[in-house]
Parts: structure tokens; sequence; C-alpha cells
């Protein structure tokens, strides 16, 4: 399979200049998969292409990454949205079952096929917006069968939807029932056999824990990253949302490639991420939804370097928004990004927030041919508008998809 | 053409209670694109229908109405969001022709059929979302003609889609800079010449002026309201959105159907919108935009059962949003309404905003059949969760689209 896009307008990500460096008229050629050769259009090439697309002056993105999302899981927590509107207190909705276990108790009752079959209706939002590669994570099963059904089902969805699937073991999101004031013991069961079992069912690409009072504490979040290192997994932490415990520099200390939400995080936590090349991966969905205050420390991040990655955190619970799109206009809104650096936060840097800066992320040659072609003049479009439908295709693995 | 659905669970706005009082097992009778029964399965008619839909207990809602929007115009503002976000100074945007007179401009020179085919783009977004009936506003023409090229543009929607649109001339929008230092003269223009030709072109369901500060005054806005009502039109206004002038009781007590966004309204505006049933229409997505603090008095107009509709407001300064979920999602999170508010905002609501409470906006006998059936279980669902593609179809005159 080869393919030719003619006559595109390359945005291609592949600078660090804080200029989308626009590159109009020029073709991209794209054999197995892999972008080959990016030049002007007088020296297209003229060898026989399996297709050939006249892009028609189109703007050409690399194809949108959501590298945080929970986008497996059952059921949805409406009514609990509602109790909480009108009135009802938080105390009556958990002894009803509410929170985060209600979501447990649903996806645990689910089949995997239900699971993705789920998955795919949320999923279809998000590659109508332009997504290429998501990141899905576990963490609603919180037993060894149910985390693996969540992986497989969040692999699953490659074979259902023209996407690329990573997936993360978040065992460590809340203490399961089953060890309910015995966080310790779950965590060595999270380390001892979770992570061995997900590793020798070849389900996972890396490790997450919630690193928070209401989560995991410092030392459980350790001993977990040291169980996910042992196997040359990635780490990643939901750390520094609603207080400064420390979990990001701590991750970022051990390698993680993102640290994500990271409200509460100071400048010492800037400074490890800046040392240690880990990326600062923004959620303003939850940070709306939440109805938070404290904003993340964009100027320091800014200050230091650290690239910043954008992302729904698609979950039941506080960000049940499925557009990659509103989250760039939220991210310039309510974070005041640049436009410039929304894009940069679900294109390269979304994909080092994943570990795939070698191959997705940006339009060169040698990379994954993951491309979203766009009705729109300019880039800025893209986090200005909302919900207009301006997506032209995506070409995936080197094929074009017409969602 | 007559249409029966059968194994429909009806969510049908109808009364005022704070209960979606779901009726499910319902069948729903349609002739002649009016709703002429409704019952539980048991008494499901026998006669023949030219169609038959079994709806498999899906929920159905009114179709939705989105009561205020800016869908016609030409151009978009995404640079002046960038340069606003790269600290390019205001002034320095204005200079350069940005704001407003950027989007009359290009409106202007933009030919109606070009008008048409980009609110065609806008508006398969909300037809997505469930919409059936849609209010559109002039207001970036500025002149007789252009105005009324507006008008036509979105009249001409329900030629090329499945919609019925509301049309608000909204010449009294800014002062145009042919007027520039003389609003006055502007607003006699309005009075004396657009208006007629409008309502002689029989192109104008009602009238709406943008009442603030950096709009028109009082005695300005009462000028036209009363232009209008001599051709027996609607009027509704855009008032109290920056400060308040007094605008939302002035247009409440000259009969207005709605006043829109009313974040500075104090008591004495919610009891006069009491008094004369004026409908408050809540505008979230400009709201978030604009990084507005002052909240609309969501509890007084509760206590005086003050009836608020919820629209996108949808337009290329403060609202380019195109998703009337997204606004009831808004609308929880951001004004804390309940999802059943939020549903009855873009149904009911929104109907008597647009002076069509007696057709539109609820299930019920006689009104007319325009509906969404859902794939969800629970209407909170509407609210809670964003972009996940729920709806199953639109019926709209009686007949369902598959959008
Ligand atoms: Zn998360
Ligand atoms: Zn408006």
């Amino acid at each position: 399979m080869s393919l030719l896009l003619t006559n595109t307008t390359i945005v291609s990500m592949d600078q660090s200049d804080s200029d989308y460096q626009t590159q109009p008229n020029c073709y991209i050629a794209i054999e197995h998969a892999k972008i080959v050769k990016i030049g002007p259009m007088q020296q297209c090439p003229t060898a026989d292409y399996s297709q050939i697309i006249d892009c028609q002056g189109r703007l050409i993105t690399p194809g949108l990454i959501d590298c945080h999302t929970h986008l497996v899981f059952a059921g949805n927590r409406a009514k609990e949205f509602e109790q909480r509107l009108t009135g009802v207190p938080y105390e009556t909705i958990a002894k009803q079952g509410g929170g985060i276990l209600s979501t447990v108790n649903a996806t645990r009752a689910a089949s995997e096929s239900q699971l993705v079959e789920l998955a795919l209706q949320r999923l279809s939002a998000l590659t109508a917006d332009g997504v290429t590669t998501i990141e899905i994570k576990s963490g609603y099963g919180l037993t060894l069968e149910d985390e693996l059904k969540m992986l497989r089902a969040a692999k699953q969805l490659e074979q259902h939807a023209s996407i690329k699937v990573s997936t993360t073991l978040l065992a460590a999101h809340a203490v399961p029932p089953e060890y309910k004031d015995n966080a310790d013991n779950y965590i060595r069961y999270v380390c001892d056999e979770i992570i061995p079992a997900a590793v020798a069912a070849k389900l996972v690409d890396s490790v997450d824990v919630f690193c928070e009072s209401i989560g995991f504490n410092l030392a459980q979040t350790k001993a977990v990253f040291e169980a996910a290192l042992s196997h040359s997994l990635g780490i990643k932490g939901h750390t520094e949302q609603l207080s400064n415990l420390g979990g990001s520099e701590l991750a970022a200390t051990m390698g993680a490639t993102s640290v994500d939400h990271i409200e509460f995080l100071d400048e010492q936590g800037v400074k490890a991420l800046a040392q240690h090349g880990t990326v600062a991966t923004l959620l303003p969905g939850a940070f709306y939804f939440l109805r938070e205050t404290q904003l993340p420390p964009i100027d320091l991040l800014r200050q230091h370097n650290v690239p910043m990655a954008l992302a729904t955190d698609f979950n039941p619970g506080t960000s049940p928004i499925a557009s990659l799109t509103m989250m760039m206009n939220m991210g310039c809104t309510l974070f005041r990004l640049t436009p410039e650096e929304a894009l940069r936060g679900v294109t390269c840097h979304a994909a080092r927030a994943l570990g795939l800066q070698d191959s997705r992320g940006q339009i060169r040659v040698g990379y994954d041919a993951d491309l979203a072609i766009w009705n729109i003049d300019h880039p800025a479009q893209l986090a200005y508008e909302v919900g207009t439908p301006r997506l032209h295709s995506r070409i995936v693995n080197g094929e074009i998809c017409h969602d």
C-alpha cells in the first residue's frame, strides 16, 4: 500500500518554535504506513502510488492524540450528577453506592464485548475530532481479572475502529471494597499479581497511580512505579490535582513520561519535570467539571520549557466530555494557553507523554502516517471553534478514513 | 403522511412539576405533521399508518430548541482569539479591523448562498444534538440590504435541512461605521426603513436590540421595540449582560417574549419578568468564553417562577460553540441548574422564548410533531455527558430524519 497526498498545506509540529511554520503546496508520500517523503509540489514524485489524493490546499496536521482517557467503563453517573445539583448530600449519594464504586460495580458486571461496544460510541466522537491515537487506562476493575478485561477491551478497539491504542494499567486508581482500610495490601496485590499478569498477557504499555490524599500515598505510589519499572513498563501519574503531595517530582525522578492534572504543582516540581524531560499533561475538562479554582502553573511550565500536553481525561465521574477540540478551547479559555500551545498539546507533546515522540505527533519522514486533514484556513481555528464539523478525513496507518 | 411511533418512553415536558414524569410503554400517533394521539401501548391504534417505527423503549423528548443564535455570518475570529491569547493589546486588534466589524465586513462581502453554505455546516452540529427549531438573528449586515440578505439566508436553511427557523432582526446590534458617532440616526434608519422592509418581505418574526453601554441605550431600545410592535412583531433583548441598564424591565413591560444573558439582572428586573411572563434566556457559552464572573440571578428567577431558557448564542465573537447539549452541561456546571431545568430550558421554555409555546417544546396532542429520540436511559444524561453520540433520530414536521 502506498499513498500520495498532493496539494497539502502542512502544519508539521516538528519544530519547537512558537509558530506554526505552515508549509503550503506540499506533497506527502506514504509507504507501508510510514511517511517516506515530504516536499514542495514542484518536486512531487511521479512514481506509481496505489492511491493519490488531491488535498486541494487543505491544511494537514499530525493526527490528534488524546493522551489521557478512561474511555472503557460501564454505567454512567448522570443520576449522581443530578442528585448533587438537586442538593442531595454527598454522604447520601455515597451510601447509595455512588461515586467511583458505582462505576467499578457496573464495569465488573459488564462483559468485555459490552465494554468494547460502549467505548466505541465514545471513541467515535473523538475520531470525528481528528484523533488517531488514544491512551486508555484501566482502573474500574480493581481485581486482576477485571483490570485485564478492561485492558483487553481497550486493545480490541484497534480491531473495530481506525485508531492506535496505548494502554495504561491504573489498578492503583482507588482502594477496592475488598481491601477497605488495607490499601498497603492492595498495593502489594497490584505489584505482585496484577502488573505481572498484565505484562504476561502483553496488555500494558504504562502504569499509572492516583497519588492523592484520597488516593494513594507517596510510598504506595513508589512501590507501584518500582514494580512497573522492573517489568520495563512506562510510568505516569495522576498527581497534584487536589493538593501538593510531591507525586509529580517522585514520578519525574523515576522517569515518568508524564504527570497529569498538576493544578497544585509548585516550582520545585516544575523544575523536576524540566530536569527529567517529563511532560505536564493538563486536563481542563476535569478542572471545568469539578469547578476547580487552582490553575496549573502554566507560566512556570513555560519558563522551564516543560512540554505541556492536553487531554480529555474522558471519564464518568469528573470529565464526561468526549471532544478533544473542546479541551483545546478550554485550555485556551480557562488556562490561557495559546492555540498553538493547545495544538502542540494534542500532537507532539501528547506523543511524548506516551513515549511515542519518535514515531507520532509530527509530520516527518520516517514517522507513522497518522494525519488529520482539515477544512479550515488557519490552525488556530481548531482551538477557537467547537462543534462545527471541520475534519475532512483522517489518515490512519497510511490509509484514508472518511469518518 | 401519517406516522406511528410505538414502544416509546415519553418525556413530554408538558407539566411544570420539577420532575420528568417519564411515561414508559406509550405510542405517539402523528398525522399531517401534528401529534394527534398519545397513549399507553395497550390502546395503540390499529388503523393504517404510512409508517410505523418501533422505538424499542427509547426515550423521546420534544425536539430541542436553540432559541438564541447568530448562526448566519461569514469569516471567523480565530486569529483575533489567538492574538488576544498571545498578548496583542485590544487597541491593536481593533485598529486592524478586529472585533464585530470584521464579521460585519466579511458578512457584507459574502453572497446569500455563501452564507447559507456556512450556516448549514454549523447547523449540522446542532441537529446532530437533537435540535429541530432554531432562532437565528441578523445583525452583521447593518444595512437594509445586508440585514435582509442575512434573514433570507436564515429562512433558506429550511429548504436545505430538516429544521424550523425563527428569524429575528437584530439590526440594532452595533452602530455601523457609516453612522459612527450618530447612533440615533442609525436607530431612525432601523425603525423607519429596515424594520418595514423586513416586514414587507415577510422575513422576520421578532426584533432584538443589544441594550448595553457598548450597544444602544434605553431610549434607543425603546424606539426599536415600538417600531417592531407597530408591525405586530415579537420583541426580545440582549440585556443586562455586562451592566444593569434596565433593559430587561423595559423589554418585559413592553411585552418581550424573552430577555437574554441577564447576568446583571436585579430583583426588580426579575419581578418585571415574572409579572409579564417574559422568559429569562441564559447563555452560558458566552459567560464561559468571556470568562465572566457575575452569575445570572438563578435563585431569584426560581423564587419568582420565571421560566429559564438555555441557548448556544452561537456567534463568532463570544460563543463559537455549536452544541446545545454542551450548553446544558454548562448551565448545570457553571450556573448550577438542575439537568431537568436544563432540559426545560431547551424545550418548553425555549419555545415560550420564541412565542411558540402553543405548538412546540412539549409532547402533546395538537402540537407539532417535532421530536428527538434518544439512545439513553435517563433524561439527566443529556446534560451530564457531552460529545458521545446519543441521538437515535429526529422527527421534524412529522417525518423521521436519521442525521
Ligand atoms: Zn484521569
Ligand atoms: Zn446573542
